[in-house]
């Protein structure tokens, strides 16, 4: 059996390219960006005007002179206006262009306005205040937003400013998630006394659409052949087949030996981890498979904790690892990595860990109060203590 | 002018109650839960054999016995079996009803099987081990998601097993986003020189799709009558209206005039802090009214740190307050509150904020090397010390 870092290496040896597709920019908030954006002029693009005010020539200020006579207004979104007279002022706005001519500005709280003269109130002006340089920010050309970066409300901002009305993204791998297990009913239907209801392929659903994948879902009796048809078929329509159940001990759990048949190459089978330990990974020329174990914090880590991580590392995302202190002591069994779900709270700038007292790998009701996984690493020791900081995966 | 806390005390004694909607439970994923999700059975809801392997009655073990002649097979999904005579087993799977009779559950890896007889091949087995047992996670009519809740994966697993196929959330707000600015063309134009293209509505658009919030999007002339007009029907139209821009000290900032014109009652108009101060805000009887300074980082903190607050108080979501530790020495003017776009690295359960060097309001992008703001008090100091501690509030 290996462990969760070799599972996860191997995982990420194993990555894949989705391509790359361009879209509406205002749909790409939360993908992957596939090329650099550049400055398509300077940063601003001209001399700005940054206060309500008037603008001057400074020197004539700097020489006593505090009345300047108005010669007109320069609004923003006007062309660019000039001062005739080097000695009078225009009034200027908040995103103008600077007026020709002029070199400071002063905000209309430091003056005094009758309809045809300025008089400023203020003794202290300092020459070319108010005013946002072009190209300070950025001059054109320069790489605005990297590669490779996922989009957020900053970066729409940027790719609306320089006109990317559509832009590349790395293209979402085409997803189905399967689920197995004749105790499984769906959703809306009553489940008799031995049954209960599809849930993991739901909570998957969710979790890669949190990666902003749309994925599509279905459920295969355990049967051997409908089984290794259906897989079949998904095998050559899908990049990604995600499934939950069937890959224990149990007599019915045919998903290994169907998957070999198929001929997708095993890349290992169990994890030395708690929970999650059954987990199937493997590959063919164009689709990657993860075989979740069933029980439902089994697979909600597992995706976390392997399909995440290979997902970023698809589309070239770094991803930094985030860590926690653990607020009281805790022990397992030796010799196994363990994910412990735990509430996150966040006080004088340190992250605290408090482990949510869960009942096994079956327990999905306990997730909801927690915010994420802390994973304790495979030891000897059966103890770890309270103060100690260990890494974290948080889902909300 | 009032202070940050003032202000943010103001607009969340100013919330809106949106009313509830039922929708499908798989697109409620980050939107809010409007009521509570009872366990309809227990959890799990029969004694649930939880290990691949055989079944047996404890007490035979006990008395010595090895050699169990096998019974049957209870698969997963099948009705619950009998053990007909007492000192035999039967061979169970993950997830199956525990048969009648038995009560141990021992995994196949300690148990050699031939075709009629399992033979237990350790010492030591604990009596009602690798049973999962009815109702231990949770009894029927156990509260398992409170309302207002924000549902995440976990809870779609939840929502799932309890067979919520619809669920009611919080209706989310009818949204217009308003920039003004005669400088300003659409993404797809060429501007002028003395122009530049729309980015705050995106940005904004962004940060409340980040909520959940599908807004729209519109533009008006720095014209006061049309102005008027096109205010007038949106205020009757929508539940909440943002503006970017036109609430400064220019001699076309028409809209608090507008807003008062239209029967808009202010809350107020300026907080002293830095960036965003002109921020207006006010309220009808049906429609509140956010109007944001222009320029696009003032825009961005202040839709962080007045609407989303507004919107959680609003659906009554509970937000906690992150903090950072600053990594270097800050220096700022005196008697304002300070927002400052920061770069979050975590490092040993601690949380670090370093400041990104930004070139004032007008530098949207800067935004990108950030991941959240921090805040600084309005104190008469003007240093605030690395290692100190301050709330940051994140948007990606």
């Amino acid at each position: 059996m290996i462990t969760v870092e070799e599972a996860k290496h191997i995982i990420l040896e194993n990555t894949q390219d989705f391509g790359i597709e361009e879209i509406p920019f205002l749909q790409a908030v939360g993908r992957v960006l596939k090329e650099d954006i550049v400055a398509d002029r300077d940063f601003p693009p001209f001399n700005r005007v940054a206060m309500d005010g008037i603008a001057i020539n400074h020197r004539f200020f700097e020489h006593g002179i505090r009345d300047f006579k108005i010669e007109g207004i320069q609004a923003a979104g006007s062309p660019q206006q000039t001062l005739d007279n080097a000695a009078n002022c225009y009034e200027v706005m908040t995103g103008a262009v600077l007026p020709n001519n002029t070199d400071t500005v002063i905000r209309y709280e430091d003056v005094d306005i009758n309809t045809l003269v300025a008089t400023i109130t203020i003794d202290e002006i300092k020459e070319g205040q108010n005013i946002h340089i072009q190209g300070s920010d950025k001059s054109e050309g320069t790489i605005l937003i990297k590669k490779n970066t996922i989009i957020s409300a900053a970066e729409i901002g940027v790719l609306a400013t320089v006109g990317k009305a559509t832009v590349k993204v790395a293209k979402q791998p085409k997803v189905m998630i399967v689920s197995t297990g004749d105790e499984l009913v769906d959703v809306n239907e009553n489940p008799l006394d031995h049954q209960i209801r599809r849930s993991n392929v739901y909570t998957l659903v969710s979790l890669l659409n949190d990666l902003k994948i749309q994925a599509e879902t279905t459920h295969i009796a355990d049967e051997k052949s409908v089984l290794k048809e259906k897989i079949e078929s998904y095998l050559k329509e899908y990049d990604t087949l995600l499934f939950s159940g069937a890959v224990s001990k149990g007599k019915f759990d045919f998903l290994p030996e169907v998957l070999d048949e198929l001929g997708v190459k095993k890349l290992f089978h169990r994890v030395s981890q708690r929970p999650g330990k059954p987990f199937w990974a493997g590959f063919t020329n164009n689709c990657n498979v993860f075989a979740f174990p069933g029980n439902p914090v089994s697979t909600f880590v597992n995706c976390l904790v392997y399909f995440y991580p290979w997902y970023y590392k698809s589309v070239a995302v770094s991803s930094e690892e985030k860590t926690a202190i653990l607020v009281k002591d805790i022990t397992f069994k030796p010799n196994l990595s363990c994910f412990l779900q735990v509430k996150l709270t966040s006080e004088n700038g340190q992250v605290y860990a408090t482990p949510i007292q869960g009942n096994g790998s079956g327990d999905l009701a306990s997730l909801v109060e927690a915010d994420g996984f802390i994973e304790f690493p495979k030891t000897e020791e059966v103890a770890f203590k309270k103060g100690s900081v260990f890494p974290i995966i948080k889902f909300r």
